[in-house]
């Protein structure tokens, strides 16, 4: 989950100079936010400083962050010839100044803890991309879906090509694990979910794996999906993401060791009293209970109101408190 | 669910004239547009126009609601004292208006379709109250279950009565049912749903029975909610509506007939091309399949900018599909 931000003191300075897309294309910026939170709050792994809608921009997109206001496209994808438009980018050029990050990252953690490189699922990215900006109920979007199927095969197939290829190259450059993230599955009904999203993760997983067999570990977190977290399993991912809304004991029941599971705090206990986000976060680790495959992660992207000693806090209770369930 | 509203000119034409609160405070306008669907679309009941906050604002706190901006309350609750301020009130007195408005909307129905009568849950309620407004992610709310669960209970009990109240003074004036609408159980995680929103459900559940037994059909809908969907059918509901993301075959699995079940058309096909919203239908229908308990609804709200020709179709389509499964 998001780890960098406004959170962060440090993250506010760098931001204070750059605009949102400068600090995503400028890699010793990027490399220098994203590995903020290892020093500073003391997590197990870093996501590297990027943006989800970098894959559009690079589609052929061109692309407004505010992040204030959110993100706007300068057009919006509405029919077939916009979709023809569009490319799949060959990530070594149109997507160089991720890598670069990426490559510049490796090198200065040191191989203190991982790097988790992510994309946005090609469902996702359509929303974005239809909607030409974030909206709550994503009506273009979906109705693209019910009105022209075939067009919306064709632009989630563009984008689920864009996106492996991106994955790869982003491995290639150091990555050391993958995170695919969902955050508008949850809006779809279970036949949509499977017909336009979880199809194309899994052409993804696919591809990533067809390259890298089991050596580089794939996230898959797809948010409001948890009644459908079988579904969520057998996309070949190694790793599922869950939202707070899931209890992670009948995740743990559900998922029967198939993969890990990555999850769950609500974000929003982070704004609460100390022994409000003590308890939960032990509620969450007791659940889990004994056995391996359990990432602690917040169930969502920390908020950029969340009092840093707060973040602190609950990196010391999840190392004190994992050491009653795992041994190493 | 909401039919009257926006997407019927002759509901635009009352606006037009007067303010939304103004609507819901005039038994006769609130009864006309409540009428409206039933003689323009040709549905099987009509739900009483009205809105959810009118509980708070009789509990004690000034109301304003734009149709455009949202709903927004004067100041929001916070302490002890803000909680201890508010009273139940009493539904003859302080909500007098929606008492008209139902007995006003009976008498004119002259009993061609049953007339639902509606609250929002306590949580629900709740998240209004202690935000101000509507909000995306209810930090205030859900900041003050994990910081002060006493008082929160405290809130919710209050709330909990004077919806019990209302919706027995509903009853008394004529609405042949009732509908509960948690709007935001799924924010919730899974215990936190069951604490401080289901046993407040199940609460006013019970005090509604206790006085008319199971002569009046209680409709429960927590949107977001399907994957507890079998702790939502315990809270002794007669029907559970379930939202579009739920499937309606696993629901009926999971219910198992102990409740009917509402829904489930995503209210955005409403906005596609008449062939996708026949299918869509059929669809629903088809995967209920045949026996008793399925009422046809939305998922959730209708969308202001549906065409109005879309819900008609929608409404003869649900009509003649339903005859291959259902014979009376």
């Amino acid at each position: 989950m998001r780890q960098a931000g406004r959170y962060l003191p440090e993250y506010r300075a760098i931001r204070a100079k750059s605009d949102f897309l400068t600090m995503c294309k400028t890699p010793e910026l990027a490399a220098e936010v994203t590995i903020q939170p290892v020093d500073i709050v003391g997590v197990d792994a870093a996501i590297i400083f990027s943006d989800i809608l970098v894959i559009p921009e690079a589609m052929g997109m061109k692309l407004f962050v505010n992040e204030g206001s959110g993100p706007k496209f300068e057009t919006s994808i509405s029919s077939e010839s916009d979709v023809d438009k569009l490319i799949i980018p060959e990530p070594t050029e149109k997507l160089k100044y991720v890598l670069d990050a990426v490559s510049l990252t490796k090198k200065m953690l040191n191989d203190r803890v991982p790097l988790i490189g992510f994309a946005g699922s090609p469902w996702t990215l359509f929303a974005y991309m239809v909607e030409g900006n974030g909206t709550k109920d994503f009506v273009k979007a979906k109705a693209m879906l019910f009105n022209e199927p075939k067009l919306s095969h064709k632009l989630l197939e563009k984008i689920a090509r864009s996106v492996s290829h991106y994955l790869i190259a982003k491995i290639e450059a150091g990555a050391d694990a993958i995170q695919i993230f969902d955050t508008w599955g949850g809006m779809l009904s279970y036949e949509m979910l499977r017909e336009f999203s979880l199809r194309y993760v899994q052409q993804i997983i696919f591809d990533v794996k067809a390259k890298f067999g089991n050596t580089i570990p794939i996230i898959f977190f797809s948010k409001g999906s948890g009644m459908w977290l079988d579904d969520l399993v057998k996309t070949n991912c190694d790793v599922v993401g869950i939202d707070w809304t899931m209890d992670i004991s009948v995740a743990k029941y559900i998922v029967g060791g198939r993969t890990a599971i990555q999850g769950n705090l609500d974000p929003i206990v982070l704004l609460s009293k100390p022994e409000a986000i003590v308890n939960e976060t032990k509620n969450i680790i007791e659940k889990f209970g004994s056995g391996d495959g359990h990432i602690f992660n917040l169930g969502h992207g920390i908020l950029p109101n969340t009092p840093v000693e707060n973040a602190k806090l609950l990196v010391e209770t999840v190392k004190e408190e994992s050491k009653k369930y795992h041994h190493k």
